[in-house]
This record gives C-alpha cells, sequence and structure tokens, in this order.
C-alpha cells in the first residue's frame, strides 16, 4: 500500500518503527507537502492582503504554481520509500562469483543515483514553494500570517532534510562527476531557499 | 473524522482546502510527531553507536519517553483543529442584547486560551523531544544519522510553527496575567529547544 493512502495514524507508526523504509527522506518530502498546502490555502483564501486586483493576481500565480509543486512532492513521499528499498535489495544481491559481484555493484550504483534523486528533487521542490512563499507573504490575508510562517518553517525542515538524504547517498556514488554535480547544485539551492525563507518571513512582518 | 484517521492524501487536500482547519497548529504538531517517530525508529534499531551497553540504556530510555511525546503530539494534531474550530463559532454567537454580547465576549476568552494552550502544548512537547534527540544522537547507529538530522530539523520546525500559533492567540487574550506567563514560557521553551537542537546536530558530527 501506498505511503500517501495510509492514515496518518498508521503512517506515524510506520516512521517510528525498525524497517528500513520510510524513514527520512520521505519525512523530508511530507513536511514540504504540508508546507505547500498550507500555502496553497492562503492563495485560495477569498480575503488578500488589501483587497486588490494585484493580490488576486500575484496569489492565483502563486497558487497555480504550488498546486504542480505540491503533486510532485506528495509524489516524493513514496518516491524515496521505493528508491530506499531498491539500496537495500541490491546490497542484498548474491555476491560468491565476479559476474555476481559487477552485477551487485552496478544495481547498487543505480539504485544509490535514484536514491539520490529523489531527494534532490524534494530539495528543488521545497525551494521553488519558498519562492511562491514570497508572493503569498506580501499578497495573502494577513489573518493568515501564522499559516504562512508555519509554511516557511515545514519547507525550511524538508530542505534541510532533503539535503542530509542526497549528501548520505552521494557519499556511496562511485560517478564523481555526477556526485560533484549534485553537490553544487545543493549548495545553490540550499542558499536560494533560505534567501526566499527570509524574505518571506520579513514581508510577513511588513 | 479525526484528522489522525484520514489517509495522508486526503489530509494534505485538507490542509490546502480554504475551511479554517486543519491550519497552521495541526501542521506544526505533525511535523513534530514525525519528528518524534523518526527518532523512535533510530531508539529501536538493533544497532548502536558502539554496540555498548551505555548505548543501549540511553536509547531505551529516550525511546520510552519518546513514545509519549508522540502519542500527545499526535493528539495535539486533532486537539488544535478543535480548539480553534472553538474560536470560529465564538465569534458566530449572536450579539444583540447586552447580556448576548457578555456571553459571546467569554465564550471568545475561553475559547482562544484553549487555542492556545494547544499550541503551547506542542512546544513544550517539541522541547522534550529535541531533548531526547541528543541522546539518540550520541548511542544511536551511525547509518541512522540522517534520519535524525530530519528529526532534528522537523521538530526545529514543529517548535517554531507552534509558537507563532501562542503568539497569535496570545493578541486575543484579555488575561493579561496568563498572556504574560505564556509569552515568558514560550520564551524560555524555544530557547531550549533550539540549545537541544544544536547539541544533538553536534553529537551527530561526532
Amino acid at each position: 500500500m501506498a505511503l500517501t493512502d495510509l492514515p496518518l495514524r498508521d503512517l506515524l507508526t510506520a516512521f517510528s518503527s525498525k524497517d528500513p523504509t520510510p524513514g527520512g527522506g520521505s519525512a523530508s518530502a511530507l513536511a514540504s507537502a504540508v508546507g505547500a498546502s498550507l500555502l496553497m490555502m492562503v492563495a485560495g483564501l477569498p480575503k488578500t492582503r488589501s483587497g486588490s486586483d494585484e493580490d488576486r493576481a500575484a496569489l492565483a500565480q502563486a497558487g497555480s504554481a504550488l498546486t504542480d509543486v505540491r503533486a510532485q512532492l506528495t509524489a516524493a513521499i513514496d518516491a524515496d520509500a521505493a528508491a530506499y528499498d531498491q539500496v537495500v535489495a541490491a546490497y542484498k544481491r548474491p555476491k560468491a562469483s565476479a559476474d555476481e559481484q559487477a552485477a551487485r555493484k552496478a544495481a547498487i550504483q543505480q539504485a544509490l543515483r535514484a536514491a539520490t534523486d529523489v531527494p534532490l528533487g524534494v530539495v528543488r521542490l521545497s525551494a521553488a514553494a519558498l519562492a511562491s512563499a514570497i508572493a503569498i507573504a506580501a499578497h495573502g490575508h494577513r489573518a493568515a500570517a501564522s499559516d504562512v510562517g508555519v509554511a516557511v518553517a515545514l519547507l525550511r525542515a524538508g530542505a534541510r532534510g532533503a539535503r542530509l538524504n542526497v549528501e548520505i547517498n552521494i557519499g556511496g556514488l562511485s560517478d564523481a562527476d555526477y556526485a560533484k554535480k549534485a553537490a553544487a547544485e545543493i549548495e545553490r539551492l540550499a542558499e536560494a531557499a533560505a534567501r526566499s525563507a527570509d524574505e518571506a518571513d520579513a514581508r510577513l512582518r511588513d
């Protein structure tokens, strides 16, 4: 059964069980999906910061972008668990002969690459949601300011958590070129995400 | 239906709907409940940092404390929505006569007090979970370090989000004495939570 189909109570039990998945990667995607959802809520409220057409247009654009981002973050909750299950399965492959060892090694590398790509995507999506949060903070209804503040905090946590998962999996990759590119992208995305989060928080205090 | 009984996918839809609840308060409790769950997972792993009896004892104690904290955080997801629904209902009470106005005012104050107490409890619980995270970071299996790092990030976000909800509801309280005490407690808890989170992150790097 997909994690996203589980009742929340059962999902929490799954996170606390000692099975390898779901783990921190799915938890990070979940935190960012909740953050994006709260921003969508504020974008869709009938009231805006000043009631202007400019507010309405900015919120409609941000809300539309966030709908897509939230769908991808939701998919990543299950995708991260599936990718990590593949890593575990690859390590369990037979390694008696040289052929088996080569096949196992290739399978591990392929699985680790997918287990890096999923959280890298979550960092990208969290950074995109935080960029949209600036418009929501500037144009959204003041009564919902604490919801936007919570969303920003959850998206910061989701981005940081996903980054930790990228970094741990990069460590096992033998493709040094890909590992270097991913590390550089993560660095850029983390800076952009932090800048957007700080700007959104500042707009809430305007 | 309780929020915690909803499939995750439907819960995300509820967070993005423009209904007043669930909002940032429930989202903060959820983030901290996921963080506590990941820490419970690491506490229950068969492997520990060094395989020592000291590790095992420290993890058992932290895991037991977190089981209780996670149960209370899970209950707070629904309790926050219920408390805020009461605030909305109180504001909708009739206010034609002086008696109605007095009854409405009292109902609003009672509801706001509950809507402050729930997120204040979430800040306390998040701070308690972060205190347990130090032991988990110091004694837990190194292979789960990224899960502990994600848990710390989620608990920081849950504590910050719950604090924003306390502060917005405190603003409407006429009981200045309670408001002052709550504000002072929030300040102390936030400092303690940040210190514990920093220490847990430092132990992960040891």
